[in-house]
């Protein structure tokens, strides 16, 4: 791998646990690990309607186990493997609105149960957790560093919070190796497209695909610093070096830009007719909303030499690529 | 009462609740608002060894219900109160180390329970929430205002941290009028003495009244900003007024002093032969230990006028009385 400090010769020889690894980037990740020569075990609950798909892993030589992150059984796959990457999560901030309990249940009780197996049966394991920008909630400045107060504006933030920290509680007072990414908005293949819960970039991807008009509330002046899939692949296999221990990271994009901007891409390049039409705020989503983000990712670039490598437009053609060519991502339930 | 923009009257015609009401700031708190006309409604889980104790609000004319915060019984003491006082927590930092995932649901699971019922119940209910310093865990600089990044170093101020942020998100998404107050280190009157648990003060303070010698971890060099608990209960009710309203606020001491210092104060203050003596850390407390703490407690101050009024003499003094005039806290299991 082009990565430095990544112990290809660990992972190839005691292989790793990738959980969250029939979703999106979980799959993107699985697919980088088996083209280097990695056994992987997948661990997925494969909960309803957020992105898991074993399609997402079809043809790879892969174990898949099919369970919560928190389930006994999971402690079986985690002895002797060199690397954890911990990717699980359910990432729906309107479900987690409307059933507070269930969303900290899966983003937090669920790592807190999967960290205290990993310290009983493989404390030594290198593990990297994506978290994501998504904690910070409305900030007052941009870009944002690391050292910006977190403030969660809905549950799904405040349990992916809690999830981060009991990763780094585990690290600092359990001396474990664990690194933390706060992953910016991702897009790229084996995304679901067909959910509107999972962030604007899969629905506007479904969109002009299918030809049909991308609304934007307010005119879409929010700016995203958007990153293409293969970067975040990157990125947690870079955040696995040793000096990355104990660190959380932001991990986005140099380059944002407004939801107006990367929908008329989008239909530019897709060209099949789609409009951007721009709509008024509807009040619940309104209050959550955190206007525009832009991610300072300067301390993961300076500790780690991190930077994305895939600007907007290219992504986007890949992305609309590859859902061509696969095009059952726009049927699936 | 003293306090600024509280609302007094609403209080005595319609009551409140309070959470954690049988424990130590809880009983203070009912004590000051029976004493000032107001009807209260005790919610109180009598979880082992955390505290609260129904003696402490003995000879008080208060309802009591002996329940979880999330127990589906708690919706009906929330109907038409104009106040809610959630100082409900499990507060051992070394439980919460053996057992997270019953930490987190004491701590962040039962809080939702509790915000989701107060949210169809009775959703205008002037809310106050405790939450702790400990939030911050190990800090760069000191003093530690409300923009200094909140990095839990143990699961109990992960699953502190997540509940004060769960109060926000209903503060914001469901517009509800809640603020939330991050306590220093707490001692006074009330205080469950007999466990190690809950903090140095309650350890101190029974140390010096039997005469027991005090062991300070390092030489006790740590310092800390120490509040009596009658300015913390100033501080919860100042908290009520309208233009507290989605802050947290710190709510700390002006004045700092070593541990040392505090152990030796009671000491000669308590006059029963207590010697205070340096001890190396034992590693399991250094690794969860952060070091000094200072509270940066301007914004409460500048917004509301709090400010503590008992100094840490008069204060342990004032605590010594307490206790030797109500012997059964050094008995009580």
């Amino acid at each position: 791998m082009s990565q430095v400090n990544v112990d290809i010769g660990a992972l190839r020889a005691r292989g790793c646990v990738v959980t969250g690894g029939l979703g999106f980037i979980g799959s993107n990740l699985v697919h980088r690990l088996v083209g280097e020569g990695v056994p992987v075990r997948v661990v997925d609950a494969v909960v309803a309607e957020h992105g898991a798909d074993r399609r997402n892993v079809e043809g790879l030589d892969v174990d898949v186990l099919e369970a919560d992150i928190g389930d006994a059984r999971v402690a079986a796959a985690l002895r002797g493997v060199s690397h954890v990457f911990n990717l699980a999560g359910q990432v729906s901030h309107t479900a987690s609105m409307t059933d507070p309990v269930r969303d900290l249940e899966l983003n937090t009780i669920t790592h807190a149960r999967f960290l205290e197996m990993l310290r009983v049966e493989n404390p030594t394991a290198r593990v990297v957790h994506t978290s994501t920008r998504q904690v910070y909630g409305r900030v007052d400045r941009l870009p944002v560093d690391e050292h910006t107060a977190a403030r969660p504006i809905d549950v799904n933030g405040v349990a992916k919070l809690a999830g981060e920290h009991l990763h780094m509680v585990y690290c600092h007072a359990h001396r474990m190796p664990i690194t933390s990414l706060r992953l910016t908005n991702v897009y790229g293949p084996r995304q679901r497209l067909t959910s509107d819960e999972l962030g604007f970039l899969p629905v506007f991807v479904r969109k002009v695909l299918q030809g049909d008009s991308i609304e934007l509330f307010g005119g879409g002046e929010q700016r995203r610093d958007c990153l293409f899939v293969d970067d975040v692949v990157d990125a947690i296999l870079t955040a696995s070096a040793p000096e990355a221990i104990g660190a959380v990271y932001n991990v986005g994009h140099v380059r944002s830009h407004s939801l107006k901007e990367i929908a008329e891409a989008l239909a530019a390049l897709a060209g099949t007719g789609s409009e951007v039409i721009a709509t008024p705020w509807p009040p619940v989503h309104r209050r959550i909303d955190i206007g525009s983000f832009e991610t300072d990712s300067g301390a993961i670039h300076a500790a780690l030499g991190w930077t994305p490598k895939v600007d907007l437009a290219d992504g986007l053609r890949r992305t609309l690529d590859f859902y061509r060519e696969h095009p059952w991502y726009l049927s699936s339930i």
